[in-house]
C-alpha cells in the first residue's frame, strides 16, 4: 500500500486520477479547519455540514442551523463560530449539526467528496487516522488544503507525519512529495511550533490575535475519533 | 525584492496573479528540458521555439525544421532529438533554429508565456540566472515544470538553490514553498545526486538507461548564457 500527498486542492486531479474510486483520501487543513471538525464533534456535535460558499452557509442560517463561517482567518459577522476549535464548546455543540465553510478546509473537501472513503486528519487525532487507514488497506492521499491553492508548511508536516506513521506500519513512501513531507517531519518533529514560526499561516494567526489556536492545533492525539464524510448526506461525522 | 517557488504549472495562475506582469519567471526542468535548451544555446542553436504539443512539432519538421521532442521520457521517432543535452552537439545544432517538445518543461514555458520576463533555469547556469535577476531587481518566481502536474524534487532543489542564491544578494524568501525548497537544498548541497537517488525521475531515466543524463544535468555553472523567451517571435534564445 502506498501512501501519497497532494500539495494543493488545485492538484487534487492530477493525484486523483484512476485510483480515485480506491483511494482513502485524508483532508487536512491543521490552521485550523480539520483541527475544528474533529474539535466540534469530540465536544458532541452531530455532524458537521461542509459548505463551499458563504451564500450557502447563510441559506442554511437562515433555516435555523448552527454556522460556522471564516473568510480571511476571522468569523463571518453572520456567523454563530469562526474557525477557532476552541469556541465549539460542547454547551453549544452538543447534539447539533453545524454547517461550515471556511477559505480552504472546507472547499478541499468538496473537491474529493467523490474518492472511495474521504476521512478529516489533524494533529488532533493523527494516530487515529493512522490506525483507521491501516486497518482499510488501501492507498492513501493526504490532501493539503492549503492557502488559496497555494503550499503551505503546517498541513505538509502533517502529511509527513502521518506518511511516517504509515512508513512504520508497512506502507511505502514513494513519491517525492511523500518523500519530501516526511523530511520536514524528520526535520521538525522535536519542535514543530518552532518550526512553523516562519510559516505564513502563523504570522496570519498571530496578526489576527489567534496565537491561541496555535497550541492546540499542533497538539498531537487529544481524541480518537476519525470523522468520515458520508456522500450520500454530505455530512461529516 | 522578494523569491517565490511555484511547484507545479498547474498551480502557476494562483501564483502569477496581479504581480504577473512585473514578475520574472525562471522556469526550470533540471530532467531534462531546461538544461537542455541551455545547451544546446551553448553549442550554438540559433533559437529553440517551444511548442506544447507533438502535432505542432510535426509541422516544423514537414517544412524543414529540426525537432527535438520527448514524451515518456523517450525520443518521439519522428524527430531529430529527444531531450538528452549530450546530443545536441554543435556539429549538429550551430545556427539552426530548433523546435522542441517536452512532456513537461516546454508546456511550463507556454503556461507562463505572458509574464513580465520568461527565463529559462538549469544546474547549468544558475549563477548566471541569479546575476541576471539580480540586475533586474524585480520579483522572481521559479516555475518548477514537475511531472504532469505533479510536485517533483530536482526542480524544486534547483529553485531552494537559486533562491538561497538570490537570499545572499538581498532578495527575500518569505512563502512556506520557497522556505521549504531552500531547506531542501540545505539538506542536500553536499551531494545533491545522492539526495536525488530516491526521486521518482531519477528511477525513471535509469529505467530508460539515461543515467548517463544526470550527472550533467546536476552540474552548476558548466554556462554563463541565460535564455530568454521572446513574446513576439515566441523564441527562446
Amino acid at each position: 500500500m502506498n501512501v501519497e500527498v497532494c500539495f494543493s486542492p488545485a492538484l487534487y486531479p492530477y493525484y486523483a486520477d484512476e485510483h480515485e474510486a480506491d483511494t482513502v483520501v485524508v483532508v487536512v487543513d491543521i490552521f485550523r479547519a480539520t483541527t475544528t471538525i474533529c474539535k466540534a464533534l469530540l465536544n458532541g456535535a452531530a455532524a458537521i455540514l461542509p459548505v463551499a460558499s458563504v451564500e450557502e452557509a447563510k441559506e442554511y442560517k437562515s433555516k435555523g442551523y448552527l454556522v460556522g463561517a471564516e473568510r480571511k482567518v476571522q468569523r463571518c459577522e453572520f456567523a454563530d463560530f469562526g474557525n477557532s476549535p476552541a469556541t465549539y464548546v460542547p454547551e453549544k455543540v452538543a447534539g447539533r449539526e453545524i454547517v461550515f465553510t471556511t477559505t480552504n478546509g472546507t472547499q478541499a473537501i468538496n473537491i474529493a467528496a467523490n474518492c472511495g472513503r474521504l476521512i478529516i486528519g489533524s494533529f488532533s487525532n493523527i494516530s487515529a487516522v493512522a490506525d483507521y487507514c491501516n486497518r482499510l488497506q488501501k492507498r492513501v492521499l493526504v490532501l493539503c488544503s492549503g492557502w488559496h491553492n497555494h503550499f503551505n508548511m503546517e498541513d505538509t508536516l502533517f502529511a509527513g507525519a502521518l506518511a511516517c506513521q504509515l512508513r512504520e506500519k508497512g506502507f511505502e513512501v514513494v513519491s517525492d512529495a511523500a518523500n519530501v513531507a516526511c523530511d520536514m517531519w524528520m526535520q521538525a518533529k522535536a519542535d514543530p511550533k518552532a518550526y512553523l514560526s516562519r510559516s505564513e499561516h502563523v504570522k496570519r494567526l498571530a496578526g489576527n490575535g489567534l496565537e491561541g489556536d496555535i497550541d492546540y492545533c499542533l497538539t498531537a492525539d487529544t481524541l480518537t475519533l476519525v470523522p468520515v464524510f458520508d456522500k450520500e448526506t454530505r455530512k461529516v461525522m
